[in-house]
């Protein structure tokens, strides 16, 4: 039974419905009226007259109608009381005594099947909507304790007895009503915004293809997509021919782990079989401001966060190289052995570019493995205006590369990529007799998954390869010069307007902007230590506001000595200069009082 | 430019189509006929009419004809010829001119965005119905090389210049065809089977919803769905009131993972700052018949593949508690430290369940962390007639069990449970300020993500507790024992027919079933070695044949001495004894000549 009805009627308040009769939010479209409606009704009329004529010989009496039906429902909001005493034109299915052990595989389970697909589409689709909606909402903001009491009767907790296919969709709009809009045009939280359309619709195909990347048996097309789009992104990265080996991982954190794994294993290949027992203590180097993701590693892998040592970076966030090399002399004299370096290419706060060819010089000079997490900043490669940031990147031994991030393709989406060919294969494999049989008939070379340390692993490259061809190369540099102008502008404002203060000097290098906004009451006076602290609780509090009121997001924090500050970083192609007006209005609205 | 349009035509061949028209494959849906053909084109024709006269009221113009007219363009097989002649009535949109940048963010972009992505449901829910068709193949074999060259036009190729939104959707059908079935019920290639409807719908808008699951700032809903989840599944395994911790992670592989990390944190906490060279040598023991996972983890985590040490399993592949203690002990006097032990609930191959309270026993005597890789056979503690095969699996210390293998849902989906709540935080905790702001205005305990390896984490919550929402705890019940039913058929069957020789004697506790065919011309003989070398090479050329004709997919391997035998096994509860039927029948039949 649909316990919630109210709750799937529109975020921004409207008449509640009466219940057991979901209907669907559309206050806002009123591309689809009464119009319409009339002619597909019409349409089902004859429809269904006409196939119970036909249906005689048709294999199952199947049809279609699901999909007009579930058009046919969305009132439009050209009829303004109309709505409640409007006849939904469902024409047979009534998902409230409906079941999922009604679909298929149940033998007629066809019609249902592809009624209630498309009932679920149309959420979607209405979700896609408003998410492109500047006058709704990024997020509707429950605290946790009132999620879990059963908001409007969202009720999340599992039930032993099957609920109906109506309360289903009711959940699934509930879901999304209390989710977070990460394609909202002034969603700028985290380094993956936006929602593209092309990557969306590859990702529903990836789920309803519904295989594992670990075999060419299972996975033919996405193997030979994966294989391609590596060998592309390394001859991007500067690599000749694309010459190398790679593997999407599930996310930055791991890829920068296989980065670390291959490079203990081409040091050190006994420590496979033999682990860290064996090895002297191992040392590795990353800057101050890299990803946590590169300690994280250390601590896993037996390696131990100590044992990764971290760099002095400058005011912009960028590795000092002279301390790199400081440090490396020093480990050496410790009697331990460096062997990694991890340069960042867009550092996650401050959006910096570590020095590459310096790095890179230190490396060879000191038999180092050079990675370049480039998680964040690696779509600068796809951008030759910007792609001068990474240069020296092709002299790396491994690259992490997200295109979830920069890219805009739906998360997730991360490449490792190693230069040395087979080296992650060597270090992986256990060649598992029930995966990887060497006597198939086709060549058992694209059979990939003894490359990794995950068995199953999900098809991450489908959305990403659709996107690129629909946008093609130059498409993905349109994007990404595109966020970077943006950032630009916001830099430009903030440098100059009254009320803010860059945390660091010089023009963005990435889309990250740094800064602290100075409310009314904090202006004017000499920054004592005191004043720090206020100012320290000032982002917090514009960021709870912010969400409370849900009409944008943007992260904090603090780094090193300096107090929470905002962090604006751009990589939604949906965002304007009129959203970073926005942004920085709302900020001071929201500030007025503190 | 839509490059084939061959290819985008039915797999079991049909006219080809003129070029950059790309006509959905249909052949075998006698569903959807002219009639209704017939009644949305004269909708449309009067929508067409009357949106003209009420646009005017309308906000953007927008209309939901996409929907109607993508339905319009399916040819009814009961047109055999009618096909060509028959001009598609797409009201305005013409894909071969239209690009990714046309869609949302554009400007314009929302009909075109809505069309497409109908467009593109449409494409999906011809593929589901295919999957479901038991006349329709489960694959169309072709090898890398063939795939490579660009069959039918289908380029894989990565271009500068973006493709027409046609091309996608003709990339997208290709995709497709050339891919493989895994939810066709004939399909039982792997652990992880069919095609869930209510997982599917979870995860197409998981997909659109496309957040992360690192904070309860992002992800509110589905941080929420995953620790009820959870604590239910704790429930399950039998910790009272679901007490404990876990996560889900990216597979089994990882999950298992996790467990040796916990493990050695809890034996060792040093281990995360110092490493491994801070350590006594561990070792760890897992059944010989286990999942290489477990060695895996060891060679990653630098304990090393050596020190992962494989105990002997009996005829059944379950592991022989005296051979364990034996090697615990032996490693004790070696001056090794044992802290681990992996039995398995489900093994891959011979689906075995390891004596867990003899394992428990063991490892309370010993001191050892306590671990149950329920990967595969985790699912059957949802039945009431199968979870006695998992009694001792409440004294675990941490449980893997992936519902993307026994419940059905879709890939992927894996959790590990750990009985000792903080255990996983305290071993991974990095306490990014970026993302784990301690001063956010919520209850942050629910920013679960520095619990995990991983920074961002795909939100794989969704679609099973929607599953689970509707199906209830009995529906997966049902689920499960129908599928050891299944099995149960399956090996009365092979038991006695001529042919068949089983690899273990006993009944199946799992639905994995071994077996050998014995082609006709080995028939009658002494197993003698050269025999046996005869035989190893008749599953691979039966499977290589099975997938050339596409009719079924089974899995073959050797274990241990045992050469090449087939391997069943089923997940899917679109399979009927028929199914079961047509696999042993199509065994017979490709063996025929061997």
């Amino acid at each position: 039974m649909a316990s919630s009805s109210a709750s799937s009627s529109d975020a921004r308040g409207s008449a509640s419905e009466p219940p057991l009769q979901p209907v669907r939010a559309a206050g806002e479209y009123d591309w689809y009226g009464v119009a319409h409606d009339c002619t597909v009704k019409l349409g089902m009329k004859l429809c269904g007259f006409l196939q119970r004529n036909t249906n005689s010989n048709s294999n199952g009496g199947d049809d279609h109608s699901g999909m007009v039906g579930s058009l046919n429902k969305q009132p439009g909001p050209g009829s303004p009381s109309g709505e409640q005493d409007q006849k939904p034109v469902r024409p047979e299915l009534d998902f409230s005594t409906l079941y999922a052990r009604d679909l298929l595989p149940n033998k007629n389970g066809e019609e249902i099947t592809i009624e209630f697909l498309m009932e679920v589409a149309d959420i979607l689709l209405s979700y896609i909507r408003k998410t492109f909606d500047r006058s709704g909402k990024v997020l509707d903001f429950h605290h946790p304790h009132q999620l879990l009491e059963g908001i409007e009767g969202f009720s999340l907790e599992l039930p032993d007895m099957p609920e109906s296919l109506e309360q289903i969709l009711v959940d699934c709009r509930d879901t999304l009503k209390y989710g977070i809009k990460t394609g909202h045009p002034r969603f700028f939280n985290q380094l993956s915004c936006g929602l593209d359309i092309i990557g969306l619709a590859g990702e529903w195909l990836t789920s309803t293809a519904n295989t594992n990347m670990f075999t060419y048996e299972i996975a033919p097309v996405f193997v030979l997509m994966e294989s391609l789009t590596l060998t592309k992104m390394r001859e991007i990265v500067g690599w000749p021919n694309g010459e190398g080996d790679g593997i999407f991982s599930p996310g930055g954190a791991i890829s920068n782990m296989y980065a670390v794994m291959a490079a203990r294993y081409k040091f050190f290949p006994e420590v496979k079989d033999r682990g860290m027992a064996a090895l002297p203590r191992l040392v590795m180097f990353t800057s101050e401001c890299s990803h946590y993701s590169i300690k994280k590693a250390g601590g896993a892998l037996g390696i131990g966060a100590d044992n990764v040592i971290l760099i002095k970076a400058d005011q912009r966030g960028k590795m000092i190289p002279g301390d790199l090399e400081a440090k490396i002399i020093d480990a050496k004299q410790k009697g331990a052995f460096p062997f990694f370096v991890s340069a960042t290419a867009g550092t996650t706060v401050y959006g910096a570019f570590d020095p590459l060819h310096p790095v890179a010089d230190l490396c060879q000079q000191y038999g180092l493995w050079m990675h370049v997490d480039g998680a964040w900043g690696g779509g600068l490669l796809m951008s030759s205006k910007h792609r001068h940031k990474l240069s020296g990147v092709e002299r790396a031994n491994s690259v992490t590369w997200n295109p979830h991030k920069m890219l805009g393709v739906p998360l997730q989406c991360s490449a490792i990529l190693v230069h040395e060919e087979g080296l992650l294969l060597s270090c992986n494999q256990m060649s598992a007799m029930y995966l990887f049989q060497p006597d198939k008939q086709y060549d058992t070379s694209y059979d990939t998954g003894d490359k990794v340390i995950q068995c199953g692993r999900h098809v991450d490259i489908f959305k990403f390869w659709l996107m690129w061809k629909a946008k093609g190369t130059v498409g993905f540099e349109a994007q990404i010069n595109k966020c970077l102008e943006l950032s630009e502008y916001l830099y430009n404002i903030v440098k100059k307007r009254e009320g803010y203060k860059l945390v660091f000097n010089g023009e963005p290098e990435h889309t990250n902007v740094c800064f602290w906004y100075i409310p009314p009451s904090l202006r004017g006076m000499p920054p004592s230590e005191e004043w720090w602290q206020k100012l320290s609780r000032v982002a917090p509090k514009i960021k709870a506001r912010m969400m409370e009121s849900g009409t944008t997001m943007v992260g904090y924090q603090p780094q090193g000595k300096k107090v929470n500050f905002f962090r604006m970083v751009i990589s939604n192609p949906a965002s304007t200069r009129s959203d970073i007006d926005f942004l920085l209005s709302e900020i001071e609205r929201l500030a007025e009082d503190l």
